[in-house]
């Protein structure tokens, strides 16, 4: 297990999000999910932190990776994706954390179509950004090292 | 990325569908999943098309090959059977295709159970052919090569 | 009551189905009722079928064709519109067929109003096919004729 | 406008009953619709009553039916079929009378499928009578013949 | 165990119907149980029956009628008043009866309150008989021994 | 197909309008229809335009008269009556008109039964006028007349 | 308490319609409240009336000014706005009312989102306008003048 | 009307936000709202901007504020506290913005109450920010700012 | 902050309850809000207590009184009337309180519309008082009195 | 039967209220249903009633109770604690009854499970007092000799 | 009271398990419930434990021994049969036990009709057995000895 | 194909159940996966049965399992986990096979919440045990061997 100040934030992101920047730009913008990534790892060092930040279209992996996060990071930025709104596996597996949740969506679920509105992840979320684009994932970022420092 | 009119035709197959001719007959009879991807390429064939055939037991691995049939393929045709009903994955894949989509169901979906009544898949697919067994891949195949002609 | 294998196909046609290539073509596109008759003559006398094309916008008459179908056709198509959604008495009618029934819709129901989702014909009918426009109707003979077959 | 005491009893009998003794034996037994319409006739006349007994599958003659018997019959006794779920008209046309009327089944609404639990007729009909099969007929007569004693 | 022919039709009312003719007599009449109990062995016994007529409040009391039926009638015509609606125990009791089952409501439930709309009991009956008052008993009398001459 | 300017103003009725001044009066008052005919065809031509005033108890009537005023009328007033609540036909006819469409009822929907509270008329309405008897016709036909303007 | 024929007809305006002629405009056109507090003005002047015309956001004015048309005006024309949908307080203060009442609506809310197609006003007026604009409000002007004469 | 860049962000919050502080402290922290709105200031003069901080416990006011900001503010950060979930008024003054628009709650709503997991704000707001206690207000006030600057 | 024996206990009345006496007396009887006002003093006064009396048609107006009964009442007593069904920032203002909370109606909500069938208030109230009219303030001010008793 | 004005009132309590003091006293307190009858009949006695304070577990009991109460008392207040919301045949029991019905409650039904929320005594009670434990019993008692009072 | 470890487990059965091994035995199989407390006894010897064995058509009665167990048992295993849908009264006396709970159901409840799938019981059991037939029992009595264990 | 008789059990655990013993302790013990997987085997070993226990976070590993077992198991014990709840490829692949099924659970699934009630396994398993934690794996296998000998 490795040590908790140095502690990376696991920014996790969910199926088709590797499509950033193709699906839907007039939804979710030109932005790649590189260029998210570098931003967050910008910011993050900024404020004295690191990123571990990967997708996958497989719902068992982000499980995986859940399950990996609660021994070796500070926080979990997770954007679920579809994933967020079917998925009781990843409710489950963040119920197991006792380190900081951010859930993080791109678009407003609640202008999307209605099986869009809730996700199981926020029942396990410390809380949620939507609707800001990849500006959503600098927010969240903040806010898992400002949850971090007040758990501190 | 390969050209226009020389793509295959993809035809996707979810859980369960490679038991076909063995799970419950008296619901799917008694062809199995190689016969109708022999009858599906054979029709192809006979009107210029090729096919690529597959089946998965996994949601992500379904989602990985829509993403590759947005680059790959003229048109999918999808059998998503049991994650037709619970998959906003699939939906969200279909939904970055321009290619067209044929949903296709070997039972009748508005006969069986109510969960079974209504799929995600229907969303983002140009039509669909249910309740025909694997006599609907055919008509499915066709349906995706009118399509094909229609939008170009 | 006329002979068995030279009993015609019955193509049955509801409200507001006469209005085609009129009304709404965006969703309908502008092909006639007329040409679609054609064309299902065509390819049902190409394998060895005859066609009995009717539209009415009274629920009542298209009841009393099931009915007369029931012992001069060989199979029922049907494209029930509007009173797919709202007639229990389609479904009564259709229910006293013992012949192969295929429902046909031009545009594809789930992608519509909510009401349109499901229909009171798909509980009696062997199969669907919806969302490809005038092309349905050839679809449908088809798996008439395939229906036919596997019941002969 | 006929005279009261000798007015008849009107039996009218909504779509697909022409069919009975044909459609769904199982269901419905193979007493034809003229055999009942023999028997009421025969109940009634031991009675002092006379009986018109009609069917049809077009709601609208149902509803025109329905108006004459306003000034011309002394009770109704009605098997809706289909259009007792669906059929807000014939509701409003039974409201306009003030004579007594009798909604008869052939089968019990409350063990088939859930869209027939409940019927549009039911809110103006004085009673009901369900899944005596042809039998029922002849308790609805009774009894429609005991609630003109009754407001007599 | 007694002998088939001679058994009597057993004829069960539910809580509060011991009140006949004091309550709420706009909707139920000024018949007493009493009065309808004579009536219902008059009749029984013009046709060659005898009437087993019995009332309780008690659910268990009822259940426990039920199940001596199974072997001791011929027949069960059934008022389950409030009980109707609440009770699964009357169900099951019911449903291990092969004997004809007649359910009786003096008040037509489909006009009043929602909650009495649907009854459990339906679930078991042969049929249903509501909304005549004191008469319906009669016509279920009729109804049960037409359902055991159909049997016999 | 008939002018512009010339072409009259169908005010289309559903069924049990004709039964007007008989038909429950403490709701729908003692005018009959052919006084409302009147009135309508008097404030019509006050104002230079003709009315062609219809009823009929068929739906399938409705479908037809809705598709007549396509090419035939300049606008619709259409009271639908009971077929306003269960006609998808009758929303489907009105979509294929490019007029104004004016909805009026005698009573008003949202004070009765739940069935009454919505139409699917009112999906192709311009508007809707109701509660206001037969003055309701009145206030149709000057809203159809300043549509018209508002077009022109 | 002022004197009957000559109170004035209050027309009451709820939150937001302050900015008409600004707000979404493609739903609600361009003229101001101003315009239509003239026309209405204008109009009842014409008919022999004077109109009392009021806007406000809060909920508890408008339910003031309800109390105060209670003794000071011969009807009211209200248009609720947001409030319509979810004020309880407004029905109440309407229901002590015991002159007409005219619900006016600009947009048709049957067309709009789900929770806009009821109003608890609705449940208090007398009749309702929908769909036709500033047209509306003298279409309900002239309701109320229609209703007043009517009661008087 | 005020000039463009030079526009401050209105910060506008919901009933009860008053008692910051004091008002169950486990759920929403000790931190009191002019705490926040000194924050909010201190952030905005760092990014070139100024803030309007208000709250009110009347919806009527909110509205009013509301109206004021489409020609005095760049941008809207709103906590509607219990409003949000009930208020269609202030749903339609936002709709007639068009300026940037950012909901925020200090708690998070998808885990309370059910009828606090959705809000009518949401449907007119760009983002949502949620569960971060006072921390939110700095986030959304960021996000506010990176909304004016990408609208520019 | 005044002391905690001597505080009054405040009793808050919701909108249109300054009609009491006026307003559909049917259901609420003669007595007006100052005999009320009257009662409840005097029963307070011989229990050792003094009433705060208020009432208000505006939502905010309570809110701004059970923010102000934090700190100078030693219970509240509320009717809130229509704000009952529909105000969270009722209840979010009552949730502040540590004091007790005695809910009061004069009809009995479950008696009445569905919609009134629950409030928003219950979920804060210790307890509930409803359908004993003018009597119920009386009741309601004595368990006020008895709950600070049992809380001292 | 019994002389009116020296009437008992019945105080009569439903399932499992035997182990008052017992069960769950966190819920319920620590005061004993012989405790609740004692306080009930000294108050009543000060007011010159007497009480018939009973308790059981069946349903059928408690019918049989209600049925007596017709006669014998005065008044009825009962606590039917679980029976309240499942039993049908309570509520038709007291809806026979036309003296003064009184519910009441130890807990807030409100805060609790959703199926408590609501009971079918309601329907035929008077009013209700719910959540203020044993002294509930004093208020409904005295509830009920004001109801008595009021009727005399 | 009787002492600790010599305390029976409690084995209690509900509305007609009296029957078991005669209804509907393609259900629930030939053994009767004599069988089954005899091996109930039989497994519980061997443990250690006796077994009290009780069977009822009455809810009351259940609730009585129910009442009888929080004092007399170290355990209870409950098949309520139908009163674990209907029963709150079961659900309140088994939250008055401190003891461990085993809810046993022959059939698989999940797999019956919709009313059947949840029970009331199962709020305050420990943990459901169901689908296995009279075997449930023999696992029930084991989950009990081994609670009783676990809590020892 | 392997031997009948020698045929392992196979006992399947879904997503998360690797957390054994570390996840939320205070629903589901200490018990470590490993732990139960040698109690099974022993369990399994004194009757006769060897165990194939294994877990995947993985839909479509499960889906493979369930498949490979039709062939190569005599019995499935699964704990689905999360997916229970959300998974229709584990039903269909469940209903593949003809040996028996234990649906098994450590936690009480109709204690927790609402999406937790329900699980789509239960639709083809043969029974359920569920809330008896690491035992209730025990009882799953001697279910499970009582269920193969009950076939053979």
């Amino acid at each position: 297990m490795s040590q908790g100040p140095t502690k990376p934030i696991y920014v996790l992101n969910g199926p088709n999000l590797n499509l950033l920047g193709v699906r839907e730009p007039h939804i979710y913008g030109k932005t790649t999910l590189d260029d998210i990534s570098r931003s967050c790892a910008d910011l993050a060092k900024a404020m004295g932190f690191t990123v571990v930040f990967r997708q996958s279209n497989h719902e068992g992996q982000l499980v995986d990776w859940i399950q990996e996060a609660r021994t070796e990071a500070s926080a979990v930025v997770i954007n679920p994706a579809a994933y967020g709104h079917t998925s009781v596996a990843l409710l489950d597996a963040l119920k197991t954390l006792s380190i900081p949740i951010v859930e993080c969506h791109l678009s407003h679920l609640a202008t999307r179509e209605d099986f869009r509105h809730q996700t199981f992840v926020s029942k396990a979320a410390t809380g949620i950004i939507a609707g800001f684009g990849a500006k959503g994932y600098e927010l969240a970022v903040q806010a898992a090292v400002h949850l971090i420092a007040a758990k501190a």
